[in-house]
């Protein structure tokens, strides 16, 4: 299953940079999850590219819902989503394409393909695919905040400035959740962002890129989903997280700092609060032993820098087997950390409609019968 | 697909602290892959606990093969290992069973399981679990090593005291990974090794525990293995990593030092050495666009300290519903990092098998058959 | 995993008998596979409805592939193939949407979806989703006949009429398959045929409709293929051939019949012929142990009567609870046994592509490198 | 995916004819599903030879469950079951293990395995395998009767003597269904029976075997279970069904005879009967379009002879390449149609606890906290 990931909720991706269309098919979905168009096209829009701080390449990501939904609500069968690829540049890539660009896939997929993959743009590889995922995700987040469960993410860190951390946002997490929804540069700290422009906008100038760190917090997810060993939480969603292209790192709760503490600071007491389970602290992220303890489960993701830059590099090309060196033309993004921000939410989305339908059944993320009978 | 992994080649997992044995069923190996019971009994004695830094429960670890191998050589059938619990100490649960003890699994257990889970030592979520996925992880290795492909792991870190990287092995990585292979305490500089032991029984001594960095590498894995999207090296390897209990976090190459980058530093340049495609530096640890470009596969996992602990700590009742002090009795490890540094090896081998067969069907792993009729 | 079937390769199916279009993603080929519009479009013409003994519904089947090929090959990466539902006759469903059409999945789609389905026209039930599942398996057959496998179904029974069987092409039967390959009506017996079309017309006139049976064989395939127990050959063909609409019976070899016989009826000696392993009789299909033996493959499918006819029938009205009479309006098929010849066809070559990519990697069924470089 | 089935709920297999033991992992269970160690050894006791009519290679079948159970009901994590090869002859197999015995897999399993299998009484195919599939089945079986449905199979036919089918049952389908349960020789009619053991008997002393017809009726199941395509029951069914040895057809209500019918007679038209939805015959066996209709589910398995017959056949040394005579000695079934009757009851339990756990989640099968509770 390559293209294909998930077990009662599956996700398939298809597509290339420069293919009429790229698109998924959502499967297992829940009958009766009400699709909203609007709400598609806002995730979309914040994954689009904007501003001086991201590549000249916009489309317009006029996504078209092919199947599996029906008078607005979804059918309980595949939803396939298309979204065509607009703003293509047809122009010759005889020159280049032989030429690993580095950081770039163009070499590993000579040796996996042979010769036979598309090129162009960076062809199944290019980050055009995460736009279908895109789609397909902002239904799943719908149907989870049918249930109350809420997902969102931030830009910890990008350029190297930090922003405030969603541990410091105590009781407020929901509400920051609710804040950073809608917002193109998703950062708490309206201060750090400023700084994160100017950072973004110095590398754009000297023709380079940067990277960051995003951090997922989800809300309202119930105690008992996951499982033990190879289906637990961390377990799907980093296999979900690394498919997004860039993500280098993914940890959980205090991930790699909780490598220097003591048990003692590590561990999370139990107590109950309004009579409902709670932990004094949240080190882990809200999963013990793979599975959701009911508090936020908390993560954080490395995106490296773009690599596509303006500046020279050495390469090889790949076919005639001799060194040469590279200067990457056309339109690229300084940073892409702030638009990996609705991917990662996405994908996380995916992940725990999947799990919730596993344990819960296939209804689980519909509405009622009853509802929709009186509103017809 | 709870308790089993894998796509062409799959682990399925079993057993409890306490149940008679641990096992694993490894399926879809190639016929004619030496099995050595030596190299397997090696294996597992680098996860069983010694010493003073280690849990007072030492199993033999007498594993047994049941099926799928016959006159030291797979079948191709699924190979059944078990592994007897032998050392286990019959005491009385009843006072302590519904207290969830903090950093483990107890209440979440609860939580999925409604109270019918085997609550003995962790039941089914005990680190005996892994006795079985080194077992089979043994073979994984085996196969690997007949096609030239290498994996290691050693404690970059431990308690706060930092070993040396890989990154620092240059062109001897893999005469490292032959020293670290049969190690107990798997630490590449003896200065370090020294220290960390010494603040794993300061912390014995205080009733506290310690975490660390493991750091791997793979090397001879050759270019072209792994998939674009969800099937990346990056998503598989994770998925099979965060199964392993403890493990808080995972990145590939640079990883989270990678956001921190400009581009410009965190590109691979390629270049050719000795006809060879070779990246000058290996900040992407070996993988572009999921694939690998072979070079060294390089990632590091966060191991948080152990939560059994010999403090008293705040918890709940969660039958009961009332909050409770606990104080942990039993037996149990300051640090497990030198400990999981195995399973980390055995996973990693296990996901690499299977991506190889993938790749290069079902019979790649196994010795050629002119090779076996020779020795009849 | 609902409506993707595969596992090294796989499809993914979707749409609704009045969706814009219905489409399939084909993924885990090999690359460099040459991909034939021409052929795709006379596979799909196989399946598409013709003169008398048809539905009046006829679809012009514009199938676009949307991804994964380029220049004329398979690149590696999902093949996603859309074709448009063009000839929908959109008209009033609200009397009889509420009707269980009996032979249909209304009342049973009721029960999953709990009205949220597309109800028009069978929704996702329809057979218009098998028109995807073609263009697939198009290129899944094109694929076998480059490694020298031919795949060919004829109707060994229709109204009750037989055709002669493939038991009795003897050393022809290759000759056979090629002869059958483009019949849009595939009957070995010129005479049967004749005699099948005039019963399928004289159930048309009498408002009612004709079922059969195919039979298929398979050459070609290497020995060695399938595996022991639950991916035995017989076991994928039959789950893929079971989710073809209207088959409600599977056997191989000479199947049900083999049930009176006596062991030694059954067994198929082995012998050798010009240095080849043969077996005297092909009782078994080609198979032995869920795995091929290097025979001819056969096994016959059993295809129901259609269900839509144009007799009163009784039924019920599932959300007002009571009973009913209904009248089928509307186009249908006095029979889809020609009409479902090719969907087996393509089926059986998915699922053997399958099977061989997993036994022999995925590069096996792609052109090699050397032929690909030297066209270039 | 070679020797695991299932989604939700899903069945690991291993070992051979002569491993100390054969087992079964089953994962995906519902927490607090009693298990009766008494039912489990009772379906064994069907499956297990007996009389004149069967092999002299009797198991006590000393099964043991290592995982998964504790104080008598399930946990929820995986249940390992195994069962010792206790009364294995150690004869010498070097004279024959280069004969390939006609209708066995030696021969093919040469091909796939090189050399490497193991060949002592069938290996890894031996029909020992179906001991801890059924065992893992009696679990599976238990958990539906808990929710009210019932699956039972009876001889429809064998050695060309035929029962009364369920058909004829008619309300009192259940009272037949109960009756069957514990019977070691099932038959509906006793008249038949005697003739069939005669038959048998006869055909045994002519060192020849015999085959049949298992009719499987399913009752209780609810309307809407099953997917559309992939996934129908039919689908499924028939992969688990297929995969038993010696099946070589599986067909659905009236299967191949509805291939001879009339649309306006397959049909089964919808009524009301005390409030409930029925359908007034039962042609398509309680399933429309994949999904279940309430009704029960009908299918027939054809059971070939077994191949193991006490004739001279022609065979070839495959490792020598030339033409031999064989005759087999040892132990063997004249027929193993009344054996094979627990395993289809068994296999479809499994498929069937796996849809229903998908459709309604993993507690569906559990038994109530509430209940469970007020038991301690």
């Amino acid at each position: 299953m390559k293209n294909t990931f998930g077990n009662s909720i599956s996700v398939t991706l298809f597509g290339e940079s420069h293919s009429s269309e790229t698109g998924a098919v959502l499967d297992g979905l829940a009958p009766g999850i009400k699709v909203s168009e609007e709400l598609i096209a806002e995730k979309l829009s914040l994954r689009r590219p904007w501003g001086i701080i991201s590549t000249g390449r916009v489309e317009a990501d006029h996504f078209r819902i092919v199947s599996g939904v029906f008078n607005g609500y979804t059918t309980g069968t595949p939803v396939c989503i298309l979204i065509p690829n607009e703003n293509v540049q047809s122009r010759d890539y005889t020159q280049t394409r032989q030429l690993a660009r580095p950081g770039h896939a163009d070499y590993t997929a000579y040796c996996k393909y042979h010769g036979f993959e598309d090129y162009r743009g960076g062809g199944h590889f290019s980050g055009r695919l995460t736009a279908p995922l895109v789609a397909a995700g902002a239904i799943a987040l719908s149907a989870l905040s049918g249930r109350g469960i809420l997902v969102g993410t931030h830009m910890a860190r990008c350029a190297g400035i930090p922003d405030r951390s969603f541990a410091d946002s105590e009781k407020d997490l929901e509400k920051d959740l609710k804040k950073l929804s809608g917002s193109r540069f998703a950062v708490l700290d309206e201060e750090a962002a400023v700084q994160m422009r100017a950072a973004i906008e110095q590398a754009a100038g000297e023709g380079d890129s940067v990277g960051g760190i995003l951090e997922t917090a989800v809300t309202g997810l119930p105690a008992g989903v996951g499982e033990p060993w190879f289906d637990s939480i961390e377990s799907l969603l980093a296999h979900a997280l690394f498919s997004i292209p860039a993500i280098k790192g993914v940890e959980f709760g205090d991930g790699f700092a909780m490598s220097d503490f003591r048990g003692s600071q590590a561990n999370d007491s139990f107590a109950l609060q309004g009579g409902e389970v709670i932990t004094k602290t949240n080190h882990n992220g809200g999963i013990n032993g793979g599975i959701s303890n009911g508090m936020p489960v908390l993560f954080r993701c490395a995106v490296k820098p773009t690599p596509s830059i303006y500046k020279e590099q050495d390469t090889i090309d790949f076919i005639d087997h001799t060194e040469k060196k590279i200067l990457i033309r056309g339109r690229h993004d300084p940073s892409i950390v702030h638009r990996v921000r609705v991917v990662v939410d996405c994908v996380t989305a995916l992940v725990l409609c999947d799990l919730l339908a596993q344990r819960f059944g296939t209804d689980y993320l519909g509405e009622k019968q009853e509802q929709r009978i009186s509103e017809r």
